[in-house]
């Protein structure tokens, strides 16, 4: 089975149901079906032939959607791009995919003119909103091509998808994804998750990343419903998941404190949700705790995924520990990434790539079918990442004696302070504990005696701000630290640099202040 | 991912919990692992190598569940052989199948000495039970061994098992299923009986049949819980659902049927299930309503199976229609097997391969991840069935156009009486309305005239025998049924001869009254 049989099916199963809404406009399954063939035919006709690369860059819409079954039909293969990215970054993107054509959201007019001038293979612009600029319109092409379905032979190991990773560190990488690699996170996501055909998944994370990509494909799997947000805004979540009935919602840790801190938050019926995940991020016990009272601790599950895995195909996932999370017997796994997803092998490995034992601090690294085989054109990279055929995190982690994975931090954000080993993790949630404090990242600041030294980015809550000193974080962490823990220094800012999954570019900071 | 993994996996996550319950015995999965990695190593003390084949005959039992485990780690194929077999078919299985192993219960000591003289390949026995007659027993063959991973290469296109088809008709023919094809039957299972951690399967239906082992592995899969039932009685199924809290029941109609006519079902609390798959035979629409009424409706599952499809894994599933179909906006789907499950592709063709528009009659053929290559050394009928790459079923059925299959019987039962087309289903579930009748089969009988005519073959229930007569049944289905379709002959019996897994077998019916 590859990507492209998901929508066939459906049209085939349940070709009367609306299986996508943006906005006003609603999809029935047979129409999706019918689309992606119209617009697979169309891409065939400019000329593109199996594995040729078709980026796209647009904010989550239905015609993003469309691209990635159209291509999967087709064996092309899709190379969604980021919007947050610069000019240059998109120029990077789409000459080392070597992308032959380049759909784009009208929003995303500035960006393409001003790029195309230095893109080497992109041969085809097709613009999703009115055609502008001698560039025809998305409807336009769907439209002229034939609604039959391209019968194109497509295999398992053909290449569906180059990813770039977000890359909060050095340059983009693109992670390669075959049909195979897909269809593997979507049967372990769909299982994991227990997506049925009767949820109704409320798309909130970029569908140019992983955390928009497998719910998608999950709720197409079981024939269940997805409703589009363009962008995220928390209000908006609300309203929809009262007004829809969603009982799905994948989120990032900052985008479920907007939620759980929004004054609304008690007038929406919420009741709905029975799966709320938070991943892709840490997130601060008192803050996942706040957000389980409320909500209901039994909605809640996490897991910790890579883009190296199928576009966020778990590796660990939790099960239903969240019930008994709270005040219950299944307390200390809270803040646990959970245990080895269904098909998933787990090792904990020291720099030698030996396994530790249970408790000890190691590397986490995988492999399962969803892993990608690695990076395109990126040799020395996918060695390094991939070696011996197992995924190297990077993440930090330790396990405990009942299988339960608890991340300390990224191996390249360990602070080292006088030869001791320093989880920012740790210091970040101790600080997070102080009422005043909204948000923190830690990093380690260059120091002549020490080699390096703690110090703490502080965001304060609004009413907060300088009502509290330096000094008094630093006490408060003396309090519940090791000394060579407690920072030695704190800065106190409105935000802190994210990245569009709400990873804390800790580069950024690091480059501010050494 | 191969069949051993899922033991390996749930040693490494769920290492104290109890996975396996056979009596007083309870196994955790690290017990598992070990003691099939002890009768893995053990098989190959005996001189075993890749592909050589390990026959079993037992009633359900732990041993029983090991051995496919054990099999399926060192690369050996295992052939589970049917309980029911005379001793002429056992050599049959043993000497088509080229097994080198026998494991076998000791209630099955009276049939292996039998057998023996005339096995040809069988070099070692392995006893369930004490040792007798010089045979090692199971348990010193554990003990023995070491409880080290047996760590040899297995491959997902490696065979793992050799499943005889019941053969309600014609000889034995042996299923060929690689790991590859359990792994995708497992996932598309899985996902479609949402099986939990949290789940509890009473295993009712034979280990060597589908209807056993599918559950067995699905609940594996997920660390979930399977308790044993050596052989079923619906009494203790009751008591074994009240006293476990058992959540997962899969049964065939026979026995659901003697559950709901049980006069100790009402004494018994069987809330906790929360899915009940009744399958493989056909189920008189009187008889499934009343079971749903009882039960709660939403608690029902159907689909259609075969061996020919990595034992068991379903080609068509339903959803939760059930919950909707007693008098709900669905009862007309009510004795539909349900739509393609996930991943499968179904066609309803006629005798050209051709599909067939939507309430047409034609064979139901299947593609799939799970379905088998073809069958161990039987060419022809390997090209027969596997036709162009589709499962050839055998059953006839029509689709509706929201994509339900509704089955009208097996291709070879079809009545043709002057020409016209009877389904002997369609002729049984009329009778089944009657309040005197308990069960029933259809088949057809030479006839100068007509061909063919119906014969009804139908018990009655017990208060009710010598109280009807041939002339009310014809009488009660000519005024529901066209005359064509309408028996000419009724015989009563005391009990229909039946396989296995309830299906009645015609063919035994059709010699007795042709």
């Amino acid at each position: 089975m590859t990507v492209g049989d998901i929508v066939r099916q459906q049209a085939r199963i349940n070709a009367r149901k609306v299986g996508l809404v943006d906005d006003d406009k609603e999809f029935t399954y047979k129409e999706i079906n019918e689309r992606t063939s119209r617009l697979g035919n169309a891409l065939v006709n400019l000329g593109l032939t199996k594995a040729d690369r078709v980026a796209i860059i647009a904010d989550n819409c239905h015609e993003f959607v469309e691209a990635y079954f159209a291509t999967a039909k087709t064996g092309l293969t899709i190379v969604p791009l980021n919007t947050r990215l610069s000019a240059s970054e998109v120029v990077f993107h789409l000459n080392h995919s070597e992308s032959a054509v380049l759909i784009y959201k009208a929003d995303f007019e500035d960006v393409v003119r001003k790029v195309t001038p230095d893109l080497g293979t992109v041969r085809h612009f097709v613009r999703i909103g009115p055609p502008q600029n001698g560039v025809v319109s998305y409807e336009a092409v769907i439209r002229q091509a034939a609604p039959e379905d391209p019968m194109i032979p497509v295999g398992a190991d053909d290449v569906f998808m180059i990813m770039y990773t977000s890359g909060t560190t050095g340059s983009a990488k693109g992670v390669i994804s075959t049909h195979r690699n897909i269809m593997a996170a979507t049967n372990l996501m769909t299982i994991e998750t227990r997506v049925v055909p009767e949820d109704v998944n409320l798309l909130v994370m970029p569908l140019f990343h992983s955390g928009g990509l497998w719910p998608t494909l999950c709720h197409f799997y079981r024939g269940a419903q997805t409703i589009i947000l363009p962008r995220f805004d928390e209000k908006k979540v609300m309203q929809m998941v009262e007004e829809r009935k969603i009982t799905f919602l994948n989120l990032v840790p900052t985008t479920l404190r907007r939620m759980i801190s929004h004054p609304d938050l008690g007038k929406h019926d919420l009741s709905s949700l029975r799966f709320i995940m938070y991943a892709s991020a840490p997130i601060p016990l008192v803050q996942l705790r706040e957000a389980m009272s409320i909500l209901g601790p039994h909605r809640f599950f996490t897991g910790l995924g890579a883009t190296e895995s199928a576009a966020g195909g778990m590796l660990m996932f939790t099960t239903s520990e969240h019930a008994q999370a709270l005040d219950g017997p299944l307390k200390d796994k809270l803040g646990s990434v959970g245990r080895e997803a269904i098909g998933v092998e787990v090792k904990i490995v020291n720099e030698l790539g030996e396994e530790v034992s249970d408790g000890e601090v190691g590397e986490i690294v995988a492999k399962g079918a969803h892993v990608s085989s690695g990076y395109l054109k990126m040799h020395e990279e996918t060695a390094k990442t991939f070696k011996g055929g197992w995924l190297h995190t990077g993440d930090l982690a330790y396990r405990d004696d009942d299988g339960y994975v608890f991340i300390v931090g990224r191996k390249k954000d360990i602070i080292i302070s006088g030869g001791e080993n320093v989880s920012g993790l740790e210091v970040e949630d101790t600080i997070c504990q102080h009422p005043a404090v909204e948000d923190v990242a830690v990093i380690g600041v260059p120091d002549e005696t020490w080699g390096e030294t703690v110090k703490a980015v502080v965001v304060l809550k609004p009413d907060q701000v300088s009502r509290i000193t330096e000094q008094e974080v630093i006490g408060f962490c003396r309090q519940r630290l090791a000394a060579f823990k407690t920072p030695k220094s704190v800065v106190f800012v409105t935000e802190l640099p994210k990245n569009a999954t709400g990873k804390i570019i800790k580069n950024e900071l690091k480059r501010r202040y050494n």
